[in-house]
């Protein structure tokens, strides 16, 4: 058993307003002793699919029993449903609108309840931060040893983010840019299993460059070249050693990517 | 009696440099046993009205006993003095310029101090950096229990800043806008009882829009829509579903905004 | 010895991307007691010189015993070492590449191992996410008790950073800006002691403008204009009064200034 609980929080709300801290002040005011820390709240405003990729790559590091409150909410205050949400050992607060879809998906043994119990949020409940009034107040009381079923009805049809695939053919892969990061890399949804299945010769086609074999790390490459590489989420990257794929290729989150078999390889 | 004391956090400095940092090495080395969280370090340089803003806002949800660690200070090393202020439960350290106002205005029985107790502060002091060598130590040691009144005399004349107030009439409401947040959403300094008084049969005319009525939060209104909204923090706010309302109206702090009643509503 | 241990991180990872939250996951995976705080994420990528001006700073004001996990890592993946250091009641965890040099040159009696053992890593290791995968659990274990000489062989030849030094003339001081802070303050690499060396009458000259005298803080000059002070950190700062030195002069890191002796003064 742990010491403390852990909250790990992800939101857009970004750093600039009270908003982050109005959620950390509801959960130590019900649970002092919580460790809080921050997946990130600089997620783009309303862009779900941008949050689902955080959490999706943060979850296989979460110490177990860590409880996640994400808020990406686009519809605040209308009628979507907020969810707790157990699996693999962690839970996880915040709108049933796919944003855990990808997390899920590498967890085990799903069990889901509507929060609708009234004593697990605030008195007054504002319908455009209900980050503040409802979510954090419910993973506060997680975190506190409330029951999870106690939350409210159990949820068998949690709504699914639709991701978008990348296909195999008899060529090699097709698929695209999801995320760019901080550096300029870009993230694709080309995943290891697939380009191990292609074996060691294959070239890496986006935005009209081709880059030659698969490196291991950015410094196989010289400064300043094109590098393809699998990251450290498990999925197909470019990267620029010392500098910014994105920028180099100009290439943006939906940016076409094809693996293929080189020839003679 | 809470587990372990909390700090939050307010300043200008931003989150590049090692500053923020310092502070809160400062906290550790006096009481290593606080709960350290931010409330915003993204103030605009020495914007003391954003700073006073955010403060108020978060003040209705800070855990009872949290000591408020506030710097926005334009006059660091000048003459200024330096505050504790205990009031509605909770303890303000910083400078005494305004930045306290509003969030005071929300507390009672206030009582303040100035700082003047050497023993209180760092050894060696900047005259540019008073939030590390003078406002941290003071913070940290009220957090492990130095006695308030030994800080220094008691004062009774807080510097008040001036905040533009909206204006009744038999027409509506005048005012403005105060703060624009990170989703673009604008908001005002017209409150709710404000608002409430007119009736619910109001429009609000703002950077040549009509808006007409108010909603109940923003998927009340089509993708892309304006409307008028009581945000969470008690505020009218005008936003965009889905979208920045700042951007749309190209309007920002000290844009007016008037509330009328509607003809034939 | 103290409750709980510190870390503090500094990296230049961003906080948009989960990278900063997953070191923290895997920290508190294994040494849930931990308390962390940032020194900095947003050291410009892959600038180590930043990155060593920040751990320089904020190092006087650790609490004793804090573990410093700093990884501004341009050679990750690569043959480059990683390294755990001791100095001055500190530890140091990050790669070997000069990061750490100006932080020890302000400490005492250094040993360093180069962190080796493979018990200290998670089980699998990225060659692009050294600081998830070795540095967070190395610094993790050292938290938790680990012994430090344990983790791998002593190291006798860190790599050590080249940093722009001031010369010293007959004429007075030759320097340069090393840093522009958030609030567009130009740090320089002319110190204090220096300064002294010169007496009181002297004039900055920089990016075309001179300025007479030393201020002891932003409010010994008018609103809008130009400073020179000796800075929080203890080197010569150019600033402006309410307002950005950097934008006033177009100065950058690298602009020249220069210190002389006033004429008659």
């Amino acid at each position: 058993m742990m010491a403390r609980p852990v909250i790990a929080l992800l939101s857009d709300f970004g750093l600039r307003d009270h908003y982050v801290a109005a959620m950390k002040a509801v959960i130590l005011g019900i649970c002092p002793d919580a460790t809080l820390f921050d997946i990130s709240h600089e997620i783009p405003p309303q862009d779900i699919l941008s949050g689902a990729l955080e959490l999706e790559a943060i979850v296989p590091y979460l110490p177990a029993g860590t409880i996640v409150l994400a808020v990406v909410d686009p519809g605040v205050g209308s009628g979507r449903r907020g969810v707790a949400i157990e699996a693999g050992g962690l839970r996880f607060v915040g709108p049933d609108n796919g944003l855990f879809t990808l997390a899920l998906a590498r967890l085990t043994s799903r069990t889901a309840v509507s929060i609708e119990e009234r004593r697990f949020a605030l008195d007054r409940i504002s319908r455009t931060f209900e980050g503040r009034d409802r979510f954090a107040p419910a993973a506060a009381a997680l975190a506190s040893g409330a029951q999870f079923l106690e939350m409210g009805p159990a949820v068998g049809d949690l709504v699914e983010l639709k991701v978008p695939r990348a296909t195999r053919s008899g060529e090699g892969i097709d698929g695209m840019v999801l995320r760019v990061d901080h550096f300029g890399n870009l993230i694709t949804n080309i995943d290891d299993d697939g380009l191990a299945a292609l074996g060691s010769g294959v070239s890496v086609h986006i935005a009209g460059a081709t880059i030659d074999g698969m490196a291991g790390t950015y410094a196989d490459v010289a400064h300043g070249d094109l590098c393809a590489i699998v990251g450290s989420t498990g999925r197909l990257e470019i990267s620029v050693n010392g500098g910014s794929a994105a920028a180099v290729l100009n290439a943006a989150r939906g940016t076409f990517a094809h693996v293929r078999r080189r020839l003679g390889a």
